[in-house]
């Protein structure tokens, strides 16, 4: 700094989050399907050991090791341990096809795999278009290590074998950590990456994001964390980065099933999580919450909008159910609500303006930008009503798509990172998103939000689930259908459904063009792999259903 | 990163801290004095304009613009729009001497000066030591701008006369933002700085270690934050910047009177403030508080140790108070305590084990790396018995002293920062510093710490304040002198106190060689400028008064 030369260029290095004495020397617990535990002294072992164990495989700065697990104590490590080799830990997406994980592997030039025994299968299907590959790591929770070719041996044989002590190295803070594939539905998986100095200051924008809250969603290190997003999805949101530095006790579910994660809850305390709506609907409709007292679990939802009735359901629980907003290009976090006293206190419906804090995306995260735009780049007004795309900075952001020139470049217009998202921003700084810009439907000139339309059709008692989707109508552009699926042992009338969403309309709510055409009533509905409503899928029967109707 | 350029180097930037929503669009306000409001839309359109006013003045990057002012919004304005040009604010440490102030505001090379009327006197006797200084501006509560030479008007003026808005420039975040001077008793001030990069994770790291705690200190965006330490001393310890990103309501004080103090707390509703343990100590004692139930009030006690006695008289009065460490040289934030749950649990008399945890110098704030060493680096057991050195890493340190390259380089020596502090580190993470390694007294072989001697000595009940110094003496080495206070209305006993001490040494809590030879009672005790105990001229006195004694 002018004058005089720095005498110690400190790096944001992911191994400073584990320097901490609350990782050092919590007395909490890591804990493994309420099975294993940790302490993390032996965590922090076992980070080192790891560490050994891979270093002894040959792993560098730069190279690529790969994790199939569920969500796990050993995840946990990989989180910690690979990245502080300067390795680059890349998280498999295991809901994806065998052909999209041979993909995804290959592309980014795993050399390491760490696979758990349930995923051997699927590895034996696609091993042979792995060249790049040369040592696999076998997980497994029975102890036993099933023979595979090229394996190294089990992981808890390899850990039990190399040091306890270790010394990670250092190097510059831009050097990469992670990487990951983007699960659109056109188009191969893209790999995102992040780089140290990301992820650091990922955990403390997260961490101060969510440490600021004062009304609801009031986390501290005394709290019990257990995450229900998979840990190969955008890092499980960055939170057991946040919860490792504060030393909080952790639970880590293994394959995700309701009835464990109702019986953890429980007998863990659990006291935060975070998943996507359609997790959080399972987990209060399963047999096993019925007994259930939620008071006092905190519950942030992303990956999709929060319903309105999700929202009331949790509330009416227990559960201080709240939203965020992130995406795979953007480590994730970009915004989170809470309830705001200065806003609150002005408001006749106190009750009433909750909910619709609670529903919000919410405001930009610590040290993230985030503007709603119009096609010339040119903020829309603050209104809570003026839409547009929602593009972002911040220190966190993935630089663009590994091997993608094109999709980067698409990506970062403009110098801004595009979203692909449709939202308004309101005098108090709060962003709502109105729709994605691929599925907002354009019908008699107007834009009519398919979440919004969803969120007025999902108060129908009848009505369990839904999705709107935009089918083309040479008339009016396009017009909105609905998928629902009826409440268990309900009839769902067609009917009885538009002439509810048709009151909203009478009220000024919404549009008059917003009143569906078509209700479809169906078991399920179409999803993608990591559980969001696959719209393109829908559309695609919804227009041939109608072509089939018409003709 | 490896295969993809990045597209938008995200730079940390102090105007970052402005943007978030909570900066701009907060219903809360600033407060000055209780006389004067702004909303966050008002303070910010201020930062804007303060930012055009110095612009016209010619202020440029690197340019040096110094504040003196009693803690005021004008100072938070200050903190924002000066570096926020790329320019370097130099906060003058008003309670020097005419002598010390002409020497640092010269040698920072200050070129613009912002000046309360209160401090116009001072001016006039340094002013043509100041030859650097081509402009000042104004400060005054009342509107009304004295005449003064090479003013460039009122602050208000100023303000007015300029746009409200302004794009402030981008720039490399190890660009220069702040500078100030310590003020130790011996030789000349030494000036320490810091960059833009350095504040923005100081800010995200004050505000996480703050915001992580569970059982007490649970700081939220709705509280109301009133400094009580000068805003020229160490950034106000960062925490002007941490409450304006979470748009808090925030209250400044002005010229500080208890009597005003006590005032504000109570009509602003005052939640949280920091301040030094005689500050503390004034506003427990001061007659205006007498009705004040403090309870709800946090208090962070930093710049001395927190004494025993301080802490159980705020506790009983309400206040939830505990300790932080940090020096200038560290922006300042180096460690904070908190009450843990995973400790408190395992404790068989929790009360006492509170206490224990709220006196500790703290756990390392995040990032920051806090060793305790022998003279040979080595770190020393953690068992909370082993004395060494405290040395610090951090992406916050000053890289070392203004054109003084060989205290620098002692301050860094073997590559972390040497803080001149004794102190010892337990396994739960939790330093505790025992002296300063000037005023630690050897005597009979052994190590006495004058805190942990002063800190007996105040529970005497005659006892109101005390300092303990070593003075030379030819047998021992050094030996313990007190200097003590009488509480109002009591005498006290030198034999009575010497006995009280003497009687903690017969449990063994203390050594025998601790017992001080002399008590001397006082009116009051020497302190330096920022009010410390000033020991270096009280070993002087004692020193004096001994030789005296003896000739």
């Amino acid at each position: 700094m002018n004058d005089i030369d720095r005498p110690f260029e400190y790096q944001l290095l992911i191994k400073q989050i584990l320097k901490m004495p609350l990782a050092q020397a919590s007395r909490r617990q890591i804990v493994y399907r309420g099975v294993e535990r940790f302490t993390y002294p032996q965590f922090v072992e076992r980070v080192n050991r790891l560490g050994n164990a891979l270093d002894a495989l040959g792993a560098e700065i730069g190279t690529r090791i790969a994790v199939m697990d569920w969500d796990s104590h050993r995840y946990l490590e990989a989180y910690f341990a690979v990245p502080m080799l300067g390795s680059v830990l890349m998280m498999v997406n295991i809901r994806l096809s065998p052909d999209q994980i041979a993909y995804t592997i290959d592309h980014s030039g795993a050399e390491i795999l760490l696979i758990n025994t349930d995923f051997l299968p699927v590895l034996d299907a696609i091993r042979d278009r792995l060249p790049k590959l040369r040592a696999i790591v076998v997980l497994s929770d029975n102890g036993e290590t099933p023979a595979v070719p090229g394996s190294v041996g089990g992981y808890e044989a390899l850990l039990a074998a190399a040091s306890a002590h270790k010394e990670f190295p250092d190097f510059n803070e831009n050097t990469q950590a992670t990487t990951f594939y983007t699960t659109g539905t056109t188009g191969l998986p893209k790999g995102v990456m992040f780089s140290h100095r990301q992820l650091v200051l990922h955990t403390l924008a997260l961490m101060s994001t969510l440490m600021m809250a004062g009304l609801n969603g009031r986390i501290s290190r005394e709290d019990v964390y257990m995450p229900l997003t998979p840990m190969f999805h955008v890092h499980a949101w960055g939170f057991p980065y946040v919860a490792t530095m504060m030393g909080m006790q952790q639970v880590y579910v293994g394959r995700f099933l309701p009835d464990v994660v109702c019986h953890l809850l429980r007998t863990e305390g659990v006291t935060v999580s975070h998943c996507v709506p359609t997790i959080m609907h399972m987990i209060l409709n399963a047999a096993a919450a019925k007994d259930i007292d939620f008071t006092g679990w905190r519950v942030i939802i992303g990956g999709s909008a929060l319903p309105r009735a999700l929202c009331e359901a949790g509330l009416k629980r227990g559960v201080d159910i709240y939203a965020a907003y992130g995406m795979s290009e953007t480590c994730p976090i970009m915004t989170m609500t809470q309830l705001r006293g200065d806003i609150l206190d002005a408001e006749p419906d106190r009750k009433e303006a909750e909910i619709r804090l609670r529903l919000a995306a919410g405001m930009p995260a610590v040290l993230c930008e985030v503007r709603v735009v119009d096609e010339v780049m040119n903020d829309v007004p603050h209104d809570g009503i003026a839409v547009g795309e929602v593009v972002a900075r911040s220190p966190c952001l993935t630089p663009g798509y590994a091997g993608n020139a094109e999709a980067s470049a698409a990506l970062w217009r403009g110098g801004w990172l595009h979203t692909g998202d449709i939202g308004t921003m309101d005098a108090d700084g709060f962003l709502r998103i109105v729709d994605r810009v691929k599925d907002v439907i354009k019908t008699g000139g107007e834009w009519i939000s398919s979440i919004g339309l969803e969120d007025i059709i999902l108060t129908h008692p009848a009505v369990f689930e839904v999705a709107v989707v935009g089918v083309a109508d040479e008339r009016w552009g396009e017009r909105p259908v609905a998928f629902v699926v009826a409440r268990p042992g309900v009839t769902v009338d067609e009917d009885a459904v538009r002439d509810h969403v048709r009151a909203h309309a009478d009220t000024g709510a919404i549009s008059r063009y917003a009143v569906p055409d078509r209700i479809i009533v169906v078991e399920t509905l179409d999803k993608t792999s990591v559980g969001k409503l696959d719209k393109k899928l829908m559309r695609n029967r919804a227009t041939a259903l109608l072509g089939a109707a018409m003709a």
